[in-house]
């Protein structure tokens, strides 16, 4: 926050000084020229960051500045889960629509700390500034790793059952503005068992397996029948976009997309993760593509068909 | 860069994955959900971020894209020089104007990665959206301490002499757009002797001092005389602002204020910086406060008169 040239921003400063949780890992938080962090020795460093800007990612309403900060952090949580990561602190720069009430930073500001308690993370640092244009929040995010390390992309292997957490679709009709990004149940899985390969579902389920396949040059094939709906996907569903495919494409699930061997696929199956099922939906093959069973039997490519390109 | 959803971010992210270079302690970069940074064992981590905006901190013109992309990345580098952090990797997100030529972000990307060749740091990570406001780039860096550990704003004490690099005033005709950061200055000056606090001169000289007085719980008296003045400063003077007031008050100096122990700001005073003089401007004293001491020997208060409030 050290530069920041907002009016009004040094109370803020103060003000979020005062209310922020401070991690043990987090030395030196909001007020120097930098934070200073000193993570646990022998892990490592995962950071991820991601921009939100209004009328792109969202609209005010139907969300509220409170919400629209929640979001920005969660989407990078949703991140460091993929990687196994537990978080640390977050770095929050924003351009303030000069129209705007004094108090619609703070609400900003409350929605991030919001999505950070529940981790335990500090809100570290940033810059903010007025502007006339409208609302734009990059959060960056730091997090450790566990003591099993991070889980990349790029390790999916043949034979490897894939499982996904939660149930796919329909998002943008409220759940992207209020997941709980899956950090938690990251962790307990990497415990309980080694996880090759794992991703968040941002861009939807096809277009997010295929990142997979390509950094782990493996191929796919998914099995519809298994593929977990929403609720929310079977009332959008139409005869052009049915619910299959809006869990296909949709995108903004937050959920996360993994994949480990057999038999430690079984034992993460086995786990009890509260209010978050695991589904096995499909298996990795040497090879390259993804293929989806339909539910006939027959199989069809299936493209990387996510937000970038609607079916 | 795992989620942006501007069209050709695949291409510019597989450009900027060939032609980055790769700091040894990022050990993954570009292309997952995380990047994954291995500091050295027992240094911390320095994290800073900014966030510039088309029409506030920069306009097409006079700033080419590269100048705005280098400028994006030199700022966050010069918070890492005041900790006397050794820059590892820039995370950059961009909202990036939909009607721009397709090499615009590469030409933005060309920028930030000349700020970062010098310091051989990586460009490890980011978000490229497009959107129908103006530009607008956050970065965040990451640095690690150097075997001294950083130094931090609230070390000031009694007695210590106050220096500063470079010159100072008239930045906004130039400076603020060219200038290296003194990351290598400041890894210099804290090998050769204790740094008890420093700061990037962002606000101007006034608003900076103040905030290392605040945060020191101290006082000090400035030199007026011994102030090093840039020819722009001077060139730029007026009745109303002499060349003395653009110094204190001009801000986007990013130079670095620091302060030392008598003994020791000799020991600096003596080092051979190349293009970076180094200057004793005054002294910090107990108590609270800044004053300045004019030609004529008489003390007058300086208020904090930095960007924020012009003198």
């Amino acid at each position: 926050m050290a530069d920041g040239k907002a009016p009004g921003e040094f109370d803020l400063i103060r003000l979020l000084r005062e209310r922020q949780v401070v991690h043990p890992a987090v030395r030196l938080g909001i007020g120097d020229d930098a934070a200073i962090l000193s993570p646990a020795a022998g892990r490592e460093l995962l950071i991820a960051a991601d921009m939100l800007m209004e009328g792109t990612h969202f609209t005010f309403p139907p969300l509220t500045p409170r919400e629209a900060g929640r979001k920005a952090l969660a989407v990078n949580l949703s991140d460091l889960a993929a990687m196994a990561a537990e978080p640390l602190a977050a770095f929050v720069t924003v351009a303030l629509p000069r129209g705007r009430s004094a108090s619609f930073a703070l609400e900003l500001h409350e929605g991030v700390l919001d999505a950070a308690r529940p981790f335990g993370m500090s809100l570290a640092g940033g810059d903010t500034n007025a502007w006339d244009g409208p609302l734009v929040i990059s959060v960056t995010v730091c997090g450790q790793s566990s003591a099993a390390g991070p889980v990349c992309r790029s390790g999916a292997l043949p034979e490897d059952r894939i499982l996904v957490t939660g149930s796919l679709g329909g998002s943008l009709s409220g759940h992207h503005a209020s997941f709980t990004p899956r950090v938690r149940e990251a962790l307990t899985m990497q415990q309980t068992a080694p996880i090759h390969a794992m991703i968040d579902i941002s861009d939807g389920l096809a277009a997010d397996l295929h990142h997979i396949l390509d950094e782990s040059q493996v191929a796919a094939v998914l099995e519809a029948a298994r593929i977990p709906l929403t609720p929310e996907a079977h009332r959008q569903a139409t005869a052009e976009k049915p619910a299959l495919v809006r869990a296909l494409s949709d995108g903004e699930d937050f959920e996360l997309l993994l994949t480990a061997a057999p038999d430690d696929a079984a034992r993460l199956l086995a786990l009890d993760l509260p209010g978050c099922p695991l589904t096995d939906i499909g298996s990795i093959h040497a090879g390259s593509g993804c293929q989806l069973r339909q539910a006939d039997g027959s199989l069809i490519p299936l493209e990387r068909s996510g937000w970038q390109h609607q079916l």
